[in-house]
């Protein structure tokens, strides 16, 4: 097996338990390197690190998937790995949906797989990892018997291994619009075409974070996708919910989510520039008593992080604005580039800005099923807050 | 009314938002000084800054009660914070057992109320708050008709506002040994002679958070006072408790709320001291599926933080040393001298010297009832974690 032996100077993160090897942190490698492949390992004094796999093409040279020098990487590795990681959502208690695996976090760097039910849905976004797509539906139909696994590789990251864009079956083909039960609701996904994997599995916990406080309360969210925050603040008994998306077919998902629970009534939905719309009614000095803000990341990379905590800092202002004394503030972020205090420091500034005095009821991250670990930064990226505005 | 001056240089704190002004903070007062007496504070250029009470004393020389210069304090002032404190825990759905008044950020400092259903017991910790005792009871009265108030001022604290420890009736005097409803479970509580107010509600949601993970376990509690953790994890399906506590009295009670709820087979309890117990079983390689450590605060003062933080690392290093395999520890930490950052800290470094890896299930603070202001750092005080120990 082809070896890889890390430069002196920089392996003290890959041995605190990191499993990303960049290229610069590699002095030499002994054998053939083809893209894809397992190698083993070594601290420049010889000493085994770990196995995984390697992709001369990436700026992550390697990844590793094991530290056991005695577990080979192979079929029987993928169902061990998957078993695990089932067990361990069956414990915490995510069984009907779950993210099943969270890549670094289920030591299946670059492997993601979400399960709505009965269905699976997987993405592969490492070319190490890309080749044991086989071994990994096998594992799945294994485990699962599911009615059918999908892939969802349609992301630009992948361009980076050198893989190509792709979605489809990975089983007999199926209809691809299920509906999922969610805290006693019910959602329409679309594994083909909605975003990311279909259905955002993070919040599940969150959107049951606000059953109280949108009690009879007017309600509006901004960025609402597929209308389910809307459709929770309805089911827990707001008077009115006012979904925005600038998507037309979202917000036409949205609407369709509302009638499957019987709440077409109360949530009503918005085709609209949330950004627009917010700041022509703090014009009109409208107020609601709860503001939804769970908006897309504004950034992708590290760059442009000052486009995004100004985005962030604006929508939250106008938020804050937007609410009667006393009302709450609902806000989320999902990118890692904005770790948690920054988070809290722009809705600081924001308030300070809006002239706002703030109380936290309470800060989560995302759901359990997405496990965190603290020597590997992107594990923690969701922040979801409640702030009371006064 | 007697005016108070802050020094030019240090302001800062208060105009953002804090309530406290230390005697070094102050440059000139005009006036008599009365200790308990409401005074004006002003900038050092006569800007109005808030209204509150004064203490020579203490070291916190004010505390304000108000920043609005029309608002007087009064009766009428206490039942409005009151009533105020009240909308806010009914709006975040903490109404039958709540902490009703959380002192600072209740805009109230220095004054704590617990409402335990039908009783309510408070704590009036500075001399300006304790002056005040009649209106707050009379306004606890007009708003809840409640069966019981009792005061728990038996606190060291008091004696820096030159205030006597004493607890007792502050109604028609009545059983002090009262049950309460938390979760599906019910428990004793003594408002005469338990620690703080009686019962500790601001674990009332994390208690909540072990409900999947001790499924089916064998569950340790060590430090686990009137066994309120071990019941929930028997009631959630443990398939044994065993709670530690060094208080026989503790341990006596522990047992009746055990017996309370029907889980006597499950939960059983021995009075013995936490930390040699599991220096003893960890030794005899004793080892339980979660362990779950609830400790004391362990210090009250700054120049001992060492010794806390001694401390919480060696029982979380024992306590994962007593974990199978993919165990889980929850833990917690409930001294505001140990902030969140700085907890998870010690816990990544029992883990280092126990060789554990660890994976992040949930972190959260207190319950809703006790918010949290970003500006005030001692009121985020609670720290508890669920991690998953290999």
């Amino acid at each position: 097996m082809t070896k890889v032996f890390l430069k002196k100077k920089i392996q003290n993160r890959v041995l605190l338990g990191h499993p990303w090897i960049f290229g610069n942190e590699v002095g030499q490698v002994e054998g053939d390197v083809t893209a894809g492949d397992i190698v083993d390992v070594f601290t420049h004094t010889g000493m085994f690190v770990g196995r995984g796999y390697i992709n001369p093409q990436s700026q992550i040279l390697v990844r590793l998937l094991t530290r056991d020098r005695q577990e080979q990487v192979n079929d029987a590795f993928f169902l061990h790995r998957l078993r695990k990681a089932w067990e361990y959502r069956q414990k915490i208690g995510y069984v009907e949906n779950c993210r099943l695996v969270f890549g670094e976090a289920d030591e299946l760097p670059a492997l993601i797989i979400d399960k709505f039910n009965d269905y699976l849905v997987i993405q592969t976004l490492a070319l190490g990892m890309d080749r044991w797509k086989p071994a990994i539906v096998a594992a799945l139909e294994e485990i699962f018997s599911p009615k059918g696994i999908y892939e969802r590789n349609d992301v630009p990251v992948r361009e980076l291994e050198g893989l190509p864009q792709q979605k489809g079956f990975l089983s007999a083909p199926f209809d691809t619009n299920i509906i999922l039960n969610e805290n006693g609701l019910r959602f329409h996904v679309d594994i083909e075409n909605g975003q990311k994997t279909g259905y955002f599995l993070d919040q599940q916990d969150n959107r049951r974070a606000i059953q109280h406080i949108v009690k009879g309360a007017d309600v509006l969210e901004a960025f609402c996708y597929t209308g389910t925050f809307s459709c929770h603040a309805g089911h827990y008994g707001a008077k009115s919910v006012l979904g925005l998306d600038i998507s037309e077919h979202a917000v036409a998902t949205a609407r369709r989510n509302a009638e499957l629970n019987n709440l077409q009534d109360t949530c009503k939905f918005m085709a609209v520039n949330a950004f627009d719309q917010l700041k022509q009614w703090t014009k009109e000095d409208k107020k609601f008593d709860v503001v939804i803000l769970d908006p897309p990341a504004f950034t992708k990379s590290r760059e442009n992080i000052q486009k995004a905590i100004t985005g962030y800092k604006e929508i939250n202002l106008r938020g804050m604005k937007l609410l009667k004394p006393g009302g709450f503030l609902v806000t989320a972020s999902c990118t890692n580039l904005v770790d948690p205090s920054l988070f809290l420091e722009i809705i600081d500034m924001a308030a300070k800005d809006a002239k706002k005095k703030l109380r936290q009821v309470t800060f989560m991250t995302q759901a359990q099923d997405h496990p965190i670990l603290w020597n590997i930064e992107n594990t923690t990226y969701l922040k979801f807050l409640i702030v009371e505005v006064q």
